[in-house]
C-alpha cells in the first residue's frame, strides 16, 4: 500500500530517561509522585505528558485519515447530555454513567459512548442520511484495569453510515475500514470475526431456546473465545437453565467458523434454512462475503457463529477485530489485549429518539483506540525509540555574547516564512547549551549568528546529527531550511 | 507572510440550503426543531454539524500550527478534576463550576479552564520547565449569550511557557503568537493592549488607595474600554468609596496609552518612579517593547494603563487583543465581539499546588476561539461561500447497470493507494444521481467505469466543474488523480 508512512517509522531513538518518564507516567496514573493525596487526577483518569500526547496525535491521525479516505464528515456533540437521553439505552451498564450534581436546571450526565449521542443528533435534526466520524472522550464509572489500557475517561473513534441503502454495501465498507486501520498501524496479525444477530437468533430458535432466554444465552456464547466449549455448556445448563441436549444442539452451531463455504453449508442446513431470520442473515452474509472478496480482505475475515457482542441495540451484522499473538520480539511482556475494534448494524436506535418512531438504519464501527495506544506505548518503552514531542525545524543560536537582538530579528524572519523555530530564553546562552537543547528535543538544524557571519551577510547552518556546518547567504536561508527539513 | 493559505480562501461557493442549515443550527442551539422537549442538548451547549465541525477543524488547525511553529509540545489532562483542585482558584466564579454527583468515591468537578489543571500537572510531576499548548473543552455554569458565541461548553486554546528565564523573552513570544494567529486568521484589524499588574498596583499606591481596595478598584478601571471616564469615576466614588481627588489622580494615569514614549515618560514621573513595584514593571515594559520592536509587531501593540483583566492570579505583564471595527462589508449585522485573546504572567499559581510552595514562573496566552469561530460562522453565512465537509477526491461511478463489482474493485485499488474515494451505496445508481452527489458534496472528480472502458483497459475521468471527460489508462489513473487534486 502506498499510504502515509507507518506510525512507528516516525519514531527516533530514545534516551533511557525519556523511557523511564513514559513508563512512570503510565504506571503512576491518577497519582502524584511523592506528595499529598490532593495532588492527583481522578481515579481511572490520567494526564498525557508530551510524549504520550504526540503518540496519541499520530495514532488518531492515522485513524482519522482512514475515515476521511472513505468520505466521512466530522461532527461534534457535547460531553454533557440530558440524563433522560442516556437512560434506557445501556441496560445494566446504566449504573456506570457519571451524573452531574443537581445544581438547578436540567439533570445532566456525561456521555457513555458516541453512538447514543449520534442517534439523538440524527433524530433531533431529522437527518436520514449521513456518513460521519467522531473522535472524542467518553466516560464510564467502571473499575477498569488501567494497566491494560482501560480508563474511566477514554477516547472513542467512531465511524457510522446512516441511511437506507442497498444491502451490505455500507456494512462491507465498515469492515474494509477496520482492515485498513489495523494494517496501517502495523500492529501485527489480526482477525476480524463476523456474525449476524439474525443468524444467532435463528440458531437459538431452531435449538428450541425460548426467546426470553436469547440475550442471556448469547452472553454465555460470547465467552467461547476465552474458555472451552465444556465450560460454556456447563454455564448454559447450570446457570442459564438450558437442557444439556439444547446446549449440545447450540454447541454444534456456535463452534463453527469459516468463510463462504460455511455460509453455503448453513444455507443448506435442514433446520436453519427453515428459519426465516437465519435465512435472511445467511443470505446477507453471503452477499457481504462477495463484497469483501472484491475488496480483497477475506484473508483476515472469519464468519464466526460464537460472536455475539454485548450491546442490545445491534440488529444485523456484528463484527469484532482481535490481534493475534504478537511475533514482535521487542515486546518483553506480551499482554492479552483482546478486541481492538468492533461494531455492527443497529437499525432501531434512532427510532427510539424519534417522536414518531421513524427508523434510520445505521451501521458503524468503533476503533478501540485506548488498547491500541497502550500496545504502542509498550513498544516505545521496550524499544530504543523516542517520540519527538515538538516539530521545531531550527534553533536560532549565537556563539558569542550580545547577539540577542540579532537572534530575535532572525527568528522573526523565520516565523514570518512559516519555519518552526525556537531560541533559548537567555540573553547570552552558551553555544554548548544551545546544541544540547537540540540533541534533547530532536531539533535537526541550528542557525548560528555571529559577528563575522553578520558582516558577511551569512548564517552558519549546522546539521545537529552530522555536526556539519556550512555558511548560507541570509537571503537563501529559508529555502535551505525548507529543503533540508522537507523529508522529515 | 508565506504561511499556509488563509482560512477563508479554503471556502468554496455555497448553496442557499446549506446556508440556511448552518444558520438554523446556530440559532437553534440546545433545541430540536419540532419535537418534544427531551430531544435537545443541554442548555448552553450545542452540536456541531459537519459544516461547523469542518470550519472549527480549520480554525483550530491554524492556531495549533502557530503553537507548533513556536516549538510547543501538546499535553492533555482529564476533563474531570478533583473538586479540591479547582476550589480557591477562581474567586467568586467558583459558583460556575459544574460538580459531579457524589456517586461514592472522590468528589469531582468539570474543569473550568486549562490553566489550573496545567499548574496542577506541573506541581504533581515536579516539572519546572515546559512550553506546551492545550486545545480542549472547558465548562462553566454561566448564563451565556449564545448568539455572541458564548457557551457553557467551549474550547480553549492555550499556550504557556513555564520556567525561570531571562526577563520578558517568553512574554514577548506570547505577544508575537497572538499577533501571528490574528494575522493568519485574517479577521481584520486588531490591537493588542498590554499592561503590567505591578504598574497598576504602583499607580493605585501612589494615588493613595489602600491595598485592600486594589482588586475592587481594578475591576472598575477595567470598564474604561466600554464606558467614559466620568462613569468610571462615579463608580469609584459612589460604589467603591474612593475620594473624588483620589479618583481623579487615578484618572490621570489610567487614561494614558501609547508606546515606548509613554513608558519613558512614566519612568520620569516624579511619583511613579519612586514606587518600587511600578518602577520594576515599567523597566520590564520597556524591555518588552524593545523585543516587540525586534519582532516587528509594535504597530499592533498599545501600552494601555486601563487594562486590568479579571483573574486574580496574574502577577506581571497582562495583555488582551481586541478586534477593531470591521471594514468587511460582507457582514450585514456587525456584532461587538470584544476580546479575542488574552493572557499574562502568573508566577504564583503552581506554588499553590506544590506541598513546599515552590514557585514555577509561568506566562501564557489563551485564544478566544469561540468568539473567533462565531465571527467566521457569520461570514460564511453572509457570503456565498460553502465549507466542504469531506475531502473525497473522486467518486467511483458507472454509467450502466450491473457494474457494481467493477466499481468495488476499482475503489479498492484507489483506497490501497491512499486516494480518498466514495461510491454510492446502490447496486445500479443512475449516472445523473452520481454526478449530483459530486456537485452537492464538492467532489471534484468522477471515475466512470463502463463496458467499453473495461474492454479498452481505461477509466473515464470526469472533471465535475468543467464537465470535461477523458479516458485514462487504468495503470495511470492513480497518478492522474493525485496530480489533478494535489493543488486542492
Amino acid at each position: 500500500m502506498l499510504r502515509p508512512p507507518p506510525l512507528l517509522l516516525l519514531l527516533t531513538r530514545c534516551s533511557a530517561a525519556a523511557r523511564r518518564f513514559l513508563s512512570a507516567s503510565r504506571q503512576g496514573q491518577g497519582q502524584g509522585r511523592a506528595v499529598g493525596s490532593v495532588l492527583k487526577t481522578p481515579k481511572g483518569t490520567r494526564d498525557h505528558p508530551p510524549a504520550q500526547a504526540a503518540l496519541r496525535e499520530r495514532l488518531l491521525g492515522t485513524v482519522v485519515a482512514c475515515f476521511k479516505r472513505h468520505g466521512a464528515a466530522a461532527i461534534d456533540t457535547p460531553v454533557l447530555e440530558l440524563r433522560e437521553t442516556l437512560m434506557g439505552k445501556y441496560g445494566d451498564n446504566a449504573k456506570l454513567i457519571y451524573e452531574l450534581q443537581d445544581q438547578g436546571g436540567e439533570l445532566l450526565a456525561l456521555r457513555y459512548d458516541l453512538t447514543v449521542p449520534f442517534a439523538r443528533y440524527l433524530a433531533m435534526n431529522k437527518i436520514t442520511n449521513i456518513k460521519r466520524y467522531h473522535v472524542a472522550k467518553v466516560y464510564r464509572r467502571d473499575n477498569p484495569a488501567t494497566t491494560r489500557g482501560r480508563y474511566r475517561e477514554f477516547y472513542q473513534c467512531d465511524f457510522d453510515i446512516a441511511g437506507q441503502f442497498d444491502p451490505m454495501l455500507p456494512d462491507a465498507e465498515c469492515l474494509r475500514i477496520v482492515y485498513e486501520i489495523l494494517s496501517d498501524l502495523q500492529l501485527g496479525d489480526f482477525l476480524i470475526k463476523v456474525n449476524d444477530r439474525r443468524i444467532l437468533n435463528g440458531v437459538l430458535a431452531v435449538c428450541g431456546i425460548p426467546e426470553s432466554k436469547f440475550i442471556t444465552t448469547c452472553s454465555t456464547i460470547d465467552k467461547l473465545d476465552k474458555v472451552p466449549w465444556e465450560d460454556v455448556k456447563n454455564e448454559m445448563v447450570g446457570e442459564k437453565g438450558l437442557s444439556p441436549e439444547a446446549a449440545d444442539r447450540i454447541g454444534e452451531y456456535v463452534q463453527l467458523h469459516g468463510g463462504l463455504d460455511l455460509i453455503e453449508q448453513l444455507l443448506q442446513d435442514p433446520k436453519l434454512s427453515q428459519n426465516k431470520l437465519a435465512k435472511e442473515g445467511l443470505g446477507d452474509m453471503k452477499l457481504l462475503f462477495e463484497y469483501l472478496t472484491l475488496f480483497g480482505i477475506t484473508g483476515k475475515i472469519s464468519f464466526d457463529l460464537s460472536l455475539a457482542r454485548g450491546l442490545d441495540y445491534y440488529t444485523g451484522v456484528i463484527y469484532e477485530a482481535v490481534l493475534l499473538q504478537q511475533q514482535n520480539d521487542h515486546v518483553e511482556d506480551p499482554v492479552s489485549i483482546g478486541s481492538v475494534a468492533g461494531g455492527g448494524r443497529y437499525d432501531g436506535l434512532v427510532g427510539m429518539f424519534d417522536p414518531k418512531g421513524r427508523k434510520v438504519p445505521c451501521v458503524g464501527v468503533s476503533i478501540g483506540i485506548e488498547r491500541i495506544f497502550s500496545i504502542l506505548e509498550q513498544r516505545v518503552e521496550a524499544s530504543e525509540e523516542k517520540i519527538r514531542t515538538t516539530e521545531t525545524q531550527v534553533l536560532v543560536a549565537s556563539a558569542q555574547k550580545k547577539l540577542l537582538e540579532e537572534r530575535l530579528k532572525l527568528i522573526s524572519e523565520l516565523w514570518d516564512a512559516g519555519i518552526k523555530a525556537e531560541i533559548l530564553y537567555k540573553k547570552n546562552p552558551k553555544l554548548l547549551n544551545q546544541l544540547q537543547y537540540c540533541e534533547e528535543t530532536g531539533i535537526p538544524l541550528v542557525a548560528i549568528v555571529g559577528e563575522q557571519e553578520l558582516k558577511d551577510g551569512v548564517v552558519k547552518l549546522r546539521d545537529v546529527a552530522t555536526r556539519e556546518e556550512v555558511n548560507i547567504r541570509r537571503e537563501n536561508l529559508i529555502e535551505e531550511i525548507r529543503m533540508r527539513t522537507s523529508q522529515l
